[in-house]
């Protein structure tokens, strides 16, 4: 591909860097943005690098009232030494472009994007902060910003690039959460746009959300929304069982997002040997395995939380304590692997990551 | 209510008025908007009339990533007299409250909306076109404001109403349109949005859309989501059947959108006497229907349209020619009883329509 070079604009009042000790998710951002324009017969252009700060709209944007936006979510991390590392990001664009084609919106060039991805962290790295556990959220986003009340694909769209110095997503940490399962509200259906990263599936399930968080619940776990009994996934995360000695997780079927932290951890699984299935599974069998003593462990995996344990699950009432509320031995293990690999801190055995020194590595 | 006061700031330079014969659906805008925003703690505040302009955001705006934003849709007539008239008008802020509940957004008091579109309306009266099938149409919605990119409600919202004078919405006026019965594509499910007005449902709807543009049908009609063989609605529009005499359009189930055009029909057809059922309808029963010669009309209803002939539908392949292809009866004089009422040609015998004189006159 011939690749459109970046302007690059660089601020000239520096914010100031949040305590790496107080970050809250999604609350601060870098001193500069990625933004790229699309419009119709000309494709995407005037890519560039230029200083955070408001963008501008027509109040008849698609994006308000029709809702044609796509967006991305992936990490950089910095080790003591100064290596940037990203985890997979060739993935997330090739995800990015799936759920492009879902929402009938121009594709970006995935080289085009990790470049511009790579450019904008080269200039944000000291945002990124080496404490254990943080690390700076990747925000990729595209809206249609025609100014068009009409039901059509629009003509024109903006890409953009955010970042976010982030400490943990869950405010308990790595310890067990409580999960709601969800027999009311639907996210996604065959046929929809689950299987897509935009931004309704994510509005639709805002109210299912409050509904749990009033009875103590930090998420929801969505069935299927055709016969309701089948598991789907957890807010932003896909769900793994561990049954009678075997991982088990939803396969990808249409209506849940196929995660990348999902792809990466039954890679692991196999190559570790262990028993490891992508299915269908209903409530009732989850029920029964518990019921037998068979349920083992519960977890949700995502960019976020990398591994989230749960230590209960409430169905309709039915409460299965799982691991006597305790993280399990397989969550574990997946946890520290996958963040060892993404600091640098143990081998790469599947060339998962894009080292960024001072030069760009794989890239260049 | 305390009804906030509105402050008005009106623009120093008018745009020049579209050619009433050459308007396109949502592409000009008036000079004015409304504005108000929202803050947790302070709720709704700064009531507004501004000069239309573009509104600023920032790139973590949660509509952009979650899509928390609702919208409503209605038109103001004005006839050769120069009196203005709105349809229903408080059906649509009752209807956006509902939308908003479950995006989990801030209700926005249905009076104070509907004494904002009035006041803005007064300022904006010059740009209702009065050629017949003209309108002005009026497009409140609310977006999510708040930076922060965290799955969650936001605390900050802006509501506002933009205004666009408007020719018919279908270019191919009211000849019958050919509608593609879908097949593969889910607008929404029980459990998920689809009885609210909020982008994502359109956004869903788009590829659907796409596949009907390319085999030349102007609209889809969407089946529900669990056994995909009953009736829902189209695009924006419900949908009614005259089968054997009776008319018959799909209840109220959740996932279709309760349209006003819908409910004023209903109550027109009572009116007359005429056979009229609201029910689930299996599209075998279509079928069947129409090998005996029962199917006598089919028609969509909604804002945008008022009322949209059917002259094809097409199920799988299996193509039924509705009326010869062309309007028919009921749709007919639903279409005329409808559009006099709205432009004051006709008697309103149910107090349909709001008249805007110089003054105020339902609200003052
Ligand atoms: C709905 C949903 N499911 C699953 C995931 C996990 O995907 P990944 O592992 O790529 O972060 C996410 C988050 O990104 C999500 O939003
Ligand atoms: C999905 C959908 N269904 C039905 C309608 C018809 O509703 P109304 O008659 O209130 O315009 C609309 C349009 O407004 C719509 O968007």
């Amino acid at each position: 591909m011939t690749r459109l070079p970046i302007q690059i604009k660089l601020t000239d009042s520096k914010k100031e860097k949040p305590n790496p000790e107080k970050l809250i998710f999604g609350k601060s951002f870098t001193d500069h943005m990625f933004v790229a324009d699309y419009e119709e017969g000309k494709g995407w252009h005037s890519h560039r690098i230029v200083p955070y700060a408001p963008i501008t709209l027509d109040p008849a944007a698609l994006v308000f009232h029709y809702g044609q936006t796509v967006f991305e979510g992936l990490k950089a991390y910095r080790s003591a030494d100064g290596t940037v590392r990203l985890f997979r990001p060739e993935e997330n664009m090739k995800r990015m472009n799936v759920s492009l084609d879902r929402l009938c919106m121009p594709r970006f060039d995935e080289e085009a994007a990790l470049h511009a991805l790579t450019q904008l962290i080269q200039i944000e790295k000291d945002w990124i902060p080496t404490l254990e556990g943080t690390s700076l959220y990747i925000r990729p986003f595209i809206i249609a910003n025609e100014a068009f009340l009409g039901v059509a694909p629009a003509k024109k769209y903006q890409f953009m690039i955010i970042l976010s110095p982030v400490g943990s997503y869950y405010k308990e940490g790595i310890h067990p959460i409580r999960i709601l399962v969800e027999n009311e509200f639907v996210r996604a259906v065959k046929g929809g746009t689950g299987g897509a990263k935009t931004a309704g599936n994510y509005a639709s399930g805002l109210k299912a959300q409050e509904v749990a968080d009033q009875q103590g619940y930090s998420q929801v776990l969505w069935l299927d929304g055709v016969e309701r009994k089948y598991v789907e996934e957890v807010g932003s995360m896909n769900i793994f069982f561990k049954i009678d000695g075997e991982i088990v997780t939803p396969a990808i079927n249409g209506s849940i997002l196929e995660g990348i932290t999902r792809k990466s951890i039954l890679q692991l699984l196999r190559h570790w040997n262990i028993p490891v299935a992508e299915r269908q599974i209903a409530m009732d069998e989850i029920r029964e395995a518990y019921e037998e003593g068979k349920l083992e462990e519960v977890f949700g995996t995502g960019t976020a939380a990398v591994i989230s344990p749960v230590g209960e699950l409430n169905w309709g009432g039915y409460k299965m304590i799982i691991n006597n509320g305790e993280t399990g031995p397989v969550a574990n293990r997946l946890f520290n692997t996958l963040t060892n690999i993404q600091n640098g801190k143990e081998d790469d055995p599947f060339d998962w990551v894009m080292e960024l020194k001072s030069e760009l590595v794989k890239l260049a």
